[in-house]
This record gives C-alpha cells, structure tokens and sequence, in this order.
C-alpha cells in the first residue's frame, strides 16, 4: 500500500498529519458566488444532474477555502429522486414528498437503486472531479441516512419536532422496518457507487437521528446504520457517521461501525471521543453560527475544538452542522489558514 | 419540621416515597377538554388573568389524570406582559414580540416587576390553588430562564435554530450581558412572588438551552441561572431545572444549583443521574410522541425510565418535553395510574 498523500484521509484513518485537515458540510454550496450564479441559472436539481457544472461547484470551495476535501454535490434526496420519487427542493421550505409513505403498499415507489441509469451523473461528477483534484485532496461521497431520509418520505416535508414519523414508526412497526430494509439497500448501492466512481470518503448523514431516544434509536435505527457500514467495510474507505443532538445516544451510534464520528457543537469534543472509544477518528465540532461571530470569538472557540481534540491523530476539524447560508466566504477561508496553522504549531510546540 | 405529606415534594428531596409520582408539562392546557371550552371563550393571556378560571384549568388535570402535581397555568412570557412587553401569542407560531431587543436601549422596554401591581393574578391564583388542592398534591410554579427568554426578545418570534440569537450574543456582548441581567432580576422577583403565594416548588424552563454548546453555556448562561437559584435557595422549596437536548452540557448545567434536574428523552435516565450527581434528584424523561404509540409501546418505554430510576429515592416522573397537544387525555391518565402501580411494585420488589 501506497502511502496516502490527503492530509483527511489520513486522519480519518488516525495516522499522524502535520496539521488538522479541515472541511465543511454544505462548503459546496450556498455560500460561494460561483454556486449562487449558477442557481441563479438553474433550479437545484437541474443543476445536479449535470456532471461538468457539479464539478466546478465542488471545486469551488477547493480553490477559495483551501479545505481539505471536495464533497459531491447532491443533495440527500438524491438517490430517491434517480428512482422516480417525487420530491421537490421548495425555497425556504426544504424536500416536499407528494405522496408520503403509510402504507406497505406506498413503498412500490422505492424500488431498487440502478446507479448507471438512475445516477450517472454522480458517478460521472465523481470520475472528474477524481482527474481535476490533486492528490492531496480528499473526495468526499455522501449519502442520507434511511432514517433522515425517512423523515421526509413519512412526514412529507422537514419538520420541526419529527412527531409524526415516530409516532408512524411506533404505530407501524412492521412498515417501519420494510421502508428502513428498502432505504438502506439503496443506500448501501447509492454509496457503492460513488466508491467505484472514485469517492475516497463516504459520509453517512443521519442529520434528524437526534431526536430519537436511546432506546428507539437502537430498536428503530441501529440496525440499518450497521448493516450499511458492514456492506462498505471491505472498501478500504473511511466511513464517517453524521448526527446533531446525538450527545445522549452517541455510545449506541459508534456501535454502528464508522471508522469517523462527527458531532455537533452541544457536547466537548474530548467528551464525546472518550465516550465513543479512541478506536475511531472524531469529525467537528465547531458551531455554525460561530463564524458569524466577531473574528476573536470565532478563534476562541476553533482553539477550543483544537485544544480538546489535543493533536491526537484521527481528529477531521468541521463544523457541527452546515454552513449557515449567510455566512462570509472571506470568514471561512480566513478560518481554514487559522485552523492549518494554529494545528501545526500546536504539533511543535509537541502538546501531551 | 412537619413530615410534607405530597410525594412530589418528598421527591424533589430525594426522601423515600411509596410510589414515583408523575406530573406532566403542559398538563394544564391544550389536551383537556375543559380548557378548550375556555379557549373558545378567551384568547391565552385574558385567561391567563383570572385567577377563578386559572385555578380550575390548574385543578383539571389533578382530577382528570390524577397527577401528584398542580401548576399554575401561565406562559413563560407572563412576567414580560406583566411589565408592558408588547409580546403576543400568536396562534399556531407562539409568542411574537414587536419591538425586538437588538440595543442598550431597546432594555427599556424590561422594567423591574413589580409583582402586585403587574402580576397579582398570578398571585391570587396560586393562593387559590393552596386553598383547594390537597396536601399531597404539589403546587408548582415557574418561570422562563433568561436565555429561552431572550430567544424570543432578540429573534422577536420562536426559531428553528436560534441563529439570530446566538450571532447577537457574540456580536454584542455587552447589550447581552445587560439583557440578561435584567431577565434575572426579573425572574428572581417573579419565583420569589409565586413561592410567597403558596408555591411549593419552582421550575426554571430553560427550554432552548440545549442549542448552545459548552463553552458558549458557560460564559454567556450559566451566571444568570446561578444567581437565580442562589436569590431562591434560602426559602426551602425545591429548585427544577429544565432544559432540551442538553445531554452534552448537563454536568455543566447541573453547577447552577437546583434541586431537581429535569432531562429530554435524549440521553438514558440513569446515564444523565450519574452525570449530574446523585446529590440531585432527577425528573424526566418520557419521549411525548410514545403517548401517541400503541399501549404496550408506551408502557414498555415508561417501565424503561422505571428501571433507569431503579427506585431511588429522588425521581419525579415526567415528559422530556411538554404533552403533545393531540394527546388522548384518557392515555394521560392510564399513564399515570401505570407508573404509580409499577413504581410501587418496584419498590415492593426490592429492586436494588
């Protein structure tokens, strides 16, 4: 084996780097000028199916952040839309499912995931995006989560407080698990995919699971989430598990079988690497809503995560949750050098 | 000292009880039938100021679900409409506020209360509500904490993520730290008003709390919910502190001094006990949406927090969060003759 070159890669496999790699969830996207001229063109998922343009929004942030990684540009819905669902990205609203699903019989709308038909044009994102980056930058894939996922197909539209799915999935508990059996097969090929195509990282979103208790989320969730880990594992691609408000189930979820944790902002990131094992690499944990902060609060509280995450090697410096839409690119960038350099010196100046 | 004959209040002194006993958040209100009738008759806050009708929609969930607890209904923004605050619950969004706080002067808005003046409803009503509950129901009061307070003076209605909010604490610390300073002042009256009218425990809702990460917790809340439960802790009624998604800040949350600490049904009981220390009683932690679950669901995640709680002196069983208003008020109530069975059950068995 090759030594790998990609700082995030590395760690994400908790080999030593000269400084913390750094990448955002939603960097490819509503916060770069490039991205927003060419919504301004295109609607989202028209946008999406075309490979060439995909690339360059991923790129983007590459050239004006300097980050770590390039992610895929899709949205989570992505793959349901490949097979025929019909989901609509409404402004300010979010996935609009016409037809939720409540019945056995409402899940004929799910069938299988034929990736060369019903997204090549992820893989096609993917190989390009592969050839134009340099090899010191990871590519990232992702995928929604069948539970995150299902929040939507069940409630129809996002949601505040996720009543309705869960009291659907404790009402029927036996369409429950044949929507979770369906979302994660096709997960499991959509992510297949994107690895063949040349994703080097695959990020599990399970954005929603947080508002689950421990003992729903182990009866209703778990098994899905290891079942789509352990289909991936023998890829020798680092896999990474994604939630928000999962400080009180985040024990059960490393269970699941991620090589990466990442977490959100509301619990200290050494905290939760204790409690999910040093086993695994840990992701974040920065709040979003930081980098709107006056620039030394915004340091303050990236030491922070630099501090308690200690130099260890595994640590992938991100946010807790998405780049909000308003934020500065200027802030962003200026963050990524900070994070770059301050890791670096933490590393010399050799921190126990 | 008398023996206190309420179980509640047994409790939230981690004395020995023969059963756990339950309240609900939210139980006086939207569920119950009566209360609907009186809604059809009077918007919230023309309710909210006779006392009579208080009293009654306080007193129908003790007959009606047989909880160990009375509260006294009111709306955490009760005080503010007290002191001249143009706030309105509109219905279906929750409490709009017209001139949102952004400056030092906008403070004017936040006199000092004066509690027979600007609240003497409230007063009446929980004397009241001593008169004619029994001595082994509670009577409970509350107040909104600072933060979940001034969510909703600096956004000027309920958000989703509390960006603006958060972005204006670091961006002005000052106004912040003034804004919450008096929020303070004005709670410490509001409590220290409704304990001398005959309440017989205080919770502080600090309902949004959960979306602030440590440090953020520390530096910008912690204070003022110190200072509050410091001002009341001299006048022997137990303190609760509630909050949300607060699983990764609870050690800290649990420094500000309240008796009883009231989680989400996001983390374990018995994992959250052991965190915030067993020299605090504990109060949680149903999921809300279970109530909307098939019988054996429910019961089966009501006997979890039972087991979780182990029969040790000091639990109050309660929600995670405020009853949903779709709730079967017959479910409420078989709820609660279950956990006072099962509970005694437990005790009887000997469990360790």
């Amino acid at each position: 084996m090759t030594t790998v070159q990609s700082p995030l890669l590395r760690a994400a496999r908790r080999e030593a780097t000269d400084y913390t790699p750094v990448w955002f969830m939603r960097q490819a996207g509503r916060t770069l000028p490039e991205y927003r001229r060419l919504r301004e063109q295109y609607d989202f998922f028209t946008l999406a199916q075309q490979p060439e343009l995909c690339a360059r929004v991923s790129l983007e942030p590459v050239k004006r952040l300097g980050v770590d990684a390039a992610i895929i540009f899709a949205d989570i819905v992505t793959p349901l839309l490949g097979i025929g669902v019909d989901v609509k990205l409404v402004e300010s609203v979010g996935p609009v499912v016409s037809s939720p699903i409540r019945t056995l019989e409402d899940l004929t709308q799910l069938r299988e995931l034929e990736p060369e038909q019903d997204i090549a044009y992820v893989s096609e994102t993917l190989r390009i995006l592969r050839r134009e980056l340099p090899e010191t930058v990871a590519l990232i894939g992702f995928a929604g989560a069948p539970f995150t996922l299902a929040t939507y197909l069940v409630e129809g539209r996002p949601s505040r407080d996720y009543t309705q799915v869960k009291s659907f999935m404790y009402s029927e508990p036996r369409v429950w698990h044949a929507l979770m059996e369906r979302l994660s097969a096709i997960t499991i090929t959509y992510l297949t995919a994107q690895i063949e195509a040349g994703a080097q990282v695959v990020q599990l979103f399970d954005s929603w699971v947080g508002w689950l208790g421990p003992a729903d989320y182990a009866e209703y969730v778990l098994p899905y989430s290891q079942r789509i880990f352990q289909a991936l594992r023998g890829r020798d691609v680092p896999l990474i598990h994604f939630g928000t408000t999962t400080a009180g189930i985040l024990e059960l979820m490393a269970t699941a079988g991620a090589d990466v944790m990442s977490v959100d902002w509301r619990i200290p990131l050494d905290a939760a690497w204790e409690r999910v094992g040093t086993e695994v690499a840990i992701q974040g944990n920065l709040d979003p809503v930081t980098l709107l902060a006056p620039r030394e609060v915004l340091r303050s509280r990236a030491d922070d995560v630099l501090r308690r995450a200690n130099g260890r090697p595994g640590h992938i410096f991100n946010l807790g949750h998405g780049l909000l839409p308003q934020t500065n690119p200027d802030e962003i960038a200026a963050l990524v050098t900070y994070v770059h350099e301050q890791s670096q010196q933490y590393r010399q100046q050799g921190a126990a």
